[in-house]
């Protein structure tokens, strides 16, 4: 839907997962898998969508353009897209962004002095022609401009007011304002909202919005002080993803101002008692989104995170177990079933059948190909011939394990055959088909069956890599349960992750290897269609966006 | 050391990894566990360690009297044990301290009306004087005394401040003020600490603490807004573990003290720009012990966990690169290096020799016995003929794994040989000595060669049980590196977890489960001894533990 700012009567969801989520070492995401969380984040109810930074490469390009053209529907999110303040970076951004419905690019220019004297090498006067200059030409794309004084927290507040009134009138509908390294504390945080609530004059023309990461633990708390001083829109991640230790996570800001609704209604100018949501936000839709973005970046959820870890709502049963306190509400001030946290559901089994499981995976927001249905069909007859109960989480880790293995072109794997033991020198056969269609089979031994695996295949592949991550979760109890695999291997400074799910935690090994050998396969083949690796962003001159 | 209430001008340390943390649902720790973790909290330099709950069970009686005994020195932390405002509870928790040079009681009592009215039965005159009764009771064995409000948020604050009064003029030196379900936010619970100041009229003569809970993601922005209005003890716990959402992390308030002491300073009565600690924390202590509390409670810290996480310190490589910006901290708040977070170090190898093993064991802090040395030295010497290079997180996991492997009787596992593959059936064969010194062999096959492996312990052991949770972490890069493997299994509504380190993930399986399913033997044999999971707990009259 479209955002008039004077029209805005509550808080507004900027999700940037997909841009600043994915700046995590290692979250790279390709772009089916872009589109799969673009789509579930509109399921959600978000209000924009930041989907990435057009300019900075072809591949980030195609990714916004896809997810415009699919998911900025007229009842759809905004569609955002990431620009510094030039004319290519924002002709670009307009281009990519053509497809969606309601569609905003987002600007950003330092305005403190270290950055003006070292890094733009221009004067505070050229700083703000500059600004109301980029603001204007993207206004001519369209209407919903947004800008970001990069380095605000350290920038001096009159010039910091200076620039805003100035982009403000020059069109800019949004203003947000960064804590780019985690450093502030909320009573600062809410204050630098204030004065700029106090001291631009036009500001009532404009949203005002934030930005923060979390290295000190305390990005949410200083969002929920700026919505208290006057911001109305909040940039976070689903999972609290991003750089470092990432940034505000929108589960986290979503529940505490439901929760706490009759707390915050008042600073929002509404009765204390007033039942109206104060986000857009599907509260429902919190935990499936948070495993698929968690699967999808291999970016694990601690067991004791904030409302969607494992343990956000296990109880120690002892202490319900006092008669006298009958109401369970008593002492748990969030309801599971108000994230969507439900009992791990048998859904299907091994008598379902085709129109069963298409019509379930529909449920679950995926909508597939005939080709890739039929592929991800095979995967469910073949599970459930060894798991008597399959779950939604079952479906989902087949249909993004799918996702992920056939994105692009690579190596395939064959066959994989292990022995291993205390006793025993552990011993993986690998049959690989190459790129070019041959079959190719060899053997290793390693000091475990994962390291053989790998090692067999790095003889048949032949792709230089170091592995720095593995790791294995189950996808659901139970002893025949799924197991996702994760890995990340590094090659000349980049890093690229791979993820796979099968009742055999060794083939799922092999296949995740194989995942995250392909992108780095490809990101050799093709060095400038991936861009969202390491050094690609530093080879561009997009530096500056992880700071904001 | 001893703690003055009149003395005490930084914020105070109260660690209860080992209480509250230990409460998560399966983190439940062995003795020799618990007894670890507590030296490496005093090597961290905590002011208080809350070792157990010593009235709750045998179990728990005898860890908190071993801690006191061992960690509880001259120039040690003060060791603090928790009881219900009853003669039998403080006796017991006296009893279990006895052995420390510092010790004190945690003593807790309801101060709500609900509280009062449903679960005590009792007016506010006779808490009044219960509460005063108990702590004169307790003072009687030691005099260092606190004493905590339950459900304090919920109490009317005219009875709370009374409560408060009387407690504190029977010689209680600590009040500590709970946040019990996470409801709070930070300028709610900083002004009820600024009441507390206001209104106590003998508040001078005490510490005022805090406790909290996570659920918003908000314990540590309350606890610092805490500091701000007058508190001067935290009690926090290792990666933030705890009931549901987990406890204030005591990293995250360590560090943002740390880096923001200027801003900190002046509520604390210094000039902004000393830089005299806030605390006495080592903060480079602060990863080593994070990694600790992770292996042996078998909880996960997510990699954007702030301060720990992995991606904490990970920057993408292209924020440095712009020329211009040389100074690394201009960008960055923190130093790697100030939480102990160093380069992955290579300090043994194949040709290291006992003595060097010794010492180096002795640097990370383990002090072993000559039988657990040897054994830990047969497993290095293997480990050194698959690894190349050490590194102080092998060793680490080594003795760690022996430590838990170890602990009681139980099955022990002698042999285990695994095949599988996608187009084999997995199949695995194990053998395990039974507690009576019996060899069992069998062989079973199963979805994936972990469930083949756990089906074919099952057929020997006979231990019924359900596995709900399988995961595999690898401790350090490298293609060669060891794989911690936990998992966690349930038998009528109890879990108890297990954790293994091998460079062959299956053999790992197989002894962590063996480890999990040796707990769950030991409870089902010594039903009283097992006083960290679920129905204990609730059989126990204990439940309110929960509801700090």
């Amino acid at each position: 839907m479209k955002i008039q700012p004077s029209q805005v009567d509550r808080v507004l969801i900027f999700d940037t997962t997909l841009r600043d989520g994915e700046q995590s070492p290692g979250a790279a995401l390709n772009g089916d898998e872009k589109l799969a969380i673009a789509r579930q984040l509109a399921r959600l109810g978000v209000d924009i969508i930041e989907a990435g930074f057009p300019f900075s490469s072809p591949g980030d390009f195609a990714a916004v353009q896809r997810i415009a053209e699919v998911v900025g529907t007229e009842d759809g999110p905004t569609i955002c897209g990431l620009a510094r303040a030039t004319r290519q970076d924002i002709q670009a951004a307009a281009d990519a962004l053509k497809p969606a419905v309601h569609s905003r690019i987002h600007l950003f220019l330092a305005t403190s002095d270290i950055h003006l004297e070292h890094k733009l090498k221009m004067t505070r006067p050229e700083v703000l022609a500059k600004a109301e200059e980029m603001v204007a030409f993207a206004k001519t794309f369209m209407d919903d401009i947004e800008f970001s004084p990069e380095d605000a927290g350290r920038s001096d507040p009159e010039f910091l007011y200076a620039v805003l009134e100035r982009v403000i009138a020059a069109g800019a509908t949004t203003v947000n304002i960064p804590d780019t390294v985690g450093y502030m504390t909320p009573s600062e945080f809410g204050g630098l909202i204030r004065g700029i609530k106090e001291n631009v004059p036009n500001i009532d023309q404009a949203i005002i919005s934030v930005h923060g990461h979390n290295d000190l633990g305390l990005a949410v708390a200083n969002f929920l002080e700026a919505v208290k001083n006057g911001a109305r829109q909040l940039e976070c991640t689903i999972n609290g993803i991003g750089e470092r230790a990432g940034n505000a996570a929108l589960e986290e800001l979503v529940m505490a101002m439901h929760v706490r609704r009759q707390y915050f209604n008042p600073f929002l100018g509404r009765p204390a008692e007033s039942e109206a949501p104060l986000t857009n936000i599907d509260t429902r839709q919190i935990f499936r989104t948070s495993r698929l973005v968690s699967n999808l970046t291999s970016m694990l959820v601690q067991p004791n995170k904030a409302i969607v870890g494992a343990n956000a709502f296990a109880h120690e049963s002892g202490i319900h177990q006092d008669g006298v306190l009958k109401n369970r509400l008593t002492y748990e001030i969030m309801d599971a079933q108000s994230i969507g946290l439900n009992d791990n559901q048998i859904v299907l089994g091994k008598l379902s059948g085709r129109n069963a499981f298409r019509s379930r995976l529909k449920e679950l927001g995926f909508e597939l190909s005939d080709q890739d249905l039929n592929r991800a069909f095979v995967r469910f007859k073949d599970l459930a011939d060894k798991k008597k109960e399959i779950s939604d989480r079952d479906l989902e880790a087949i249909v993004q394990d799918e996702t992920q293995t056939q994105s692009g072109v690579g190596f395939a794997l064959e066959r994989v055959q292990v022995s291993c033991g205390d006793h025993e020198c552990p011993t993986a056969t690998v049959t690989i088909r190459t790129p070019e269609g041959q079959e190719l089979t060899d053997a290793a031994v390693g000091t475990g069956p994962v390291d053989a695996v790998y090692r067999a295949i790095n003889r048949l592949a032949e792709v230089p890599n170091q592995l720095i991550e593995f790791s294995v979760q189950s996808v659901t109890a139970g002893i025949d349960a799924i197991g996702e695999v994760t890995i990340r291997i590094q090659h000349e400074g980049r890093i690229y992750s791979g993820h796979s799910a099968n009742t055999d935690i060794i083939v799922a090994s092999a296949q995740a290897y194989l995942n995250a050998l392909n992108r780095l396969f490809n990101a050799l083949q093709h060095p400038t269609q991936n861009p969202q690796t390491f050094q690609e962003k530093a080879a561009q001159p997009t530096q500056a966006v992880a700071q904001l």
